[in-house]
């Protein structure tokens, strides 16, 4: 069993990761495609699929490597988590979050404080951010009761297809929102656009939380 | 064990996240591509194979993740599934399929009702299909008997294969097939060309069930 | 335990499969790419690494996935399999491999018999096959001892990756070199130029069960 | 158990597949690419993260399949290997690193002897590989406690996110640093940018050890 602090450590240090590889990849990918956006995007998502199933596989057994305040919240609302520990979580992963941007911009020269100009808004994102964040914590849930070692790989592979089949290219997680507002390079958003975003995020994974008790109801795990 | 409407809920809500992945990623990929149409094809494989993997591990245990009226068929040819069980399942998915379609549509700000003007029509991508859903239902039913456990990845990476290695890009779903007249975009098929693919598809499901019945006759599951 | 003829209609449809895949995804990236050689081998290279992964999970419990005269002398070498069966193997194989290459032809509606017109020769180009085919058996092999569960997976991986660190875009296999003799496509190579290949890959092939029998000695596998 | 001889032989041969794969593969990327950077490094790392996967799967269970002086450092500073096997592992794998390279240059035709004139120095740079080594042997040292089957896969994937989103390309190794400094092709670097190169390495992986030690203190593994 992980210490409380070893918990909070492990949410810190596995949202910085995710924000360096989701931001550090969109400079990468953007500076060496010259324009071909379709081939940025595609670095974009390997580089963050792939980290998302290192990053769940080693930091799950400490703190259930949620690095997602939308995934604390599901936990929350099915009674897996205390409403203290959940708002630390949601802190060490906004904190996590922010370092791994500038970590990002360290790494390519860039300005360590910036703030995004892309516009990300209106009903097709909004639309879009819920269906993403209803499916990852859709797929955490159903994929956690049937086969618990599969976690890491579903997400990552669920995030791998969702930022191509969202048209706001699936964020699905708040902490990571913030974050990027925080980034004017390939992956950021407008800070004005953060809140929106959350909102959806919010109520797709809400949604999801009742999805899954129904559709899962009786099952029992099959496997490890 | 899961309840009948469990049972459908999964296939609906499974062909609906099917198509959403196909359709949508196929929108994006199209445009961000602006005419490489290989780097959009390979952005809706990358796309399609990865959400197979996700929604078959996590709805396998409700409803056996058929999400496709050629794989219901080829079980209730083995008598593994009832006439009316069978049915039901098929308008599941049938419904499913058009309500991901039109998801893709709102997330992208399209029109929700469209239909395919994209021809594809001819021996060629006949046989295409033919060939794409006997590997398909070979596939599932080979590695069910030896390694169930492998069923997802397994389907993931056939379809992976299958978009690349069919003229016709590997539709190999009856419910995919209708829901894609449904789309004029990337993934798209005309409907008048809809029936000829269906056709195929379930032979060749026929086909891969008495193929797989006498090469497998006779072994045992080796693992989970 | 499967049956002799069950063993090699397993061999059969399994080279049929894969040069299927080889032949047929390199038709559909060279004309989907349209002059860009590097996005159409990367298609080429995920159709043929994932189809590897499937076939041999599914049809390893039947006859040993061979699908492959290289790999079955490498058990013949070793005492694993008779001189008889290796032969009738490496038949089954190839006339796999041919009608496997056929029916990529048919479904791309190219002409069905043809000859390659690409010359793969020279020093470099068989290096480049002893390579290839030494890393693939030893592959097979290291693997097979410590987890045989991961061969499929470890010769997905391999192909993958050596399609690209060879010259010789690693064939590594004398049915599948056989075989793309027989199409004048992307993937193809001039019959004057698959003596010498097949023989560097044989030869690689025997190398490499020296070098595992001498690695490998005396560890218990691990898992399975 | 494997002998000591076993255990160097492993060490030498991985770390030779390893950089004949870099090396070659960025041959192979950047021909065909035609200027197109990106894609030339998606085919990089696609082979590049395929045969880490393979290598450690069946040569972890001989030498523990490090191919990496950074990470025998670590395990030397965890008390896991003695100072006498460190240093033989250390001399295996520049060894190997350099037979690798020299190889690939041997299979496209290329002088086997050459310097690379690639400039790869400054703080970001350097930032870069303290990071790249970090999340390396964090990785490697959170994984291999809670889920040590899974180590392989988790390497494969941590280079191939790392490639992207490290200003480096993420060398993340020393033997590989020195290996690439006698490569004058994509993947080169410069040898006055070696040492700085090592250094940043060397720092981050005694970080790893000392912030693992600290965050997975007091679990235990959880499944093979």
């Amino acid at each position: 069993m992980s210490s409380p602090s070893q918990r909070l450590g492990a949410e810190f240090i596995g949202t910085a990761f995710l924000l360096a590889a989701v931001v550090g990849s969109g400079i990468m990918g953007d500076t060496l495609a010259a324009g071909n956006v379709a081939v940025a995007l595609l670095a974009n998502t390997i580089a963050t699929g792939a980290i998302l199933v290192v990053l769940i596989t080693m930091l799950g057994p400490v703190s259930g490597a949620h690095f997602n305040p939308a995934v604390t919240l599901a936990f929350f609302l099915r009674g897996e988590i205390g409403a203290g520990e959940a708002v630390r979580f949601v802190l060490a992963q906004i904190a996590g979050g922010i370092v791994g941007v500038w970590a990002a911009h360290l790494m390519f020269a860039d300005d360590l404080i910036q703030f995004s100009t892309t516009a990300r808004t209106g009903g097709a994102q909004w639309f879009s951010e819920w269906v993403a964040c209803f499916g990852l914590v859709f797929t955490i849930l159903a994929t956690l009761k049937v086969r618990p070692a599969a976690v890491p790989m579903g997400v990552g592979l669920y995030i791998t297809s969702a930022y191509w089949f969202t048209a706001s290219t699936s964020f699905a997680n708040p902490a990571v929102t913030i974050a990027r507002g925080l980034s004017d390079t390939f992956a950021g958003i407008r800070p004005a656009d953060v809140p929106l975003f959350i909102l959806m995020q919010l109520i797709g994974a809400a949604c999801a939380v009742y999805v899954a008790r129904w559709l899962c109801a009786g099952r029992v795990e099959t496997t490890s």
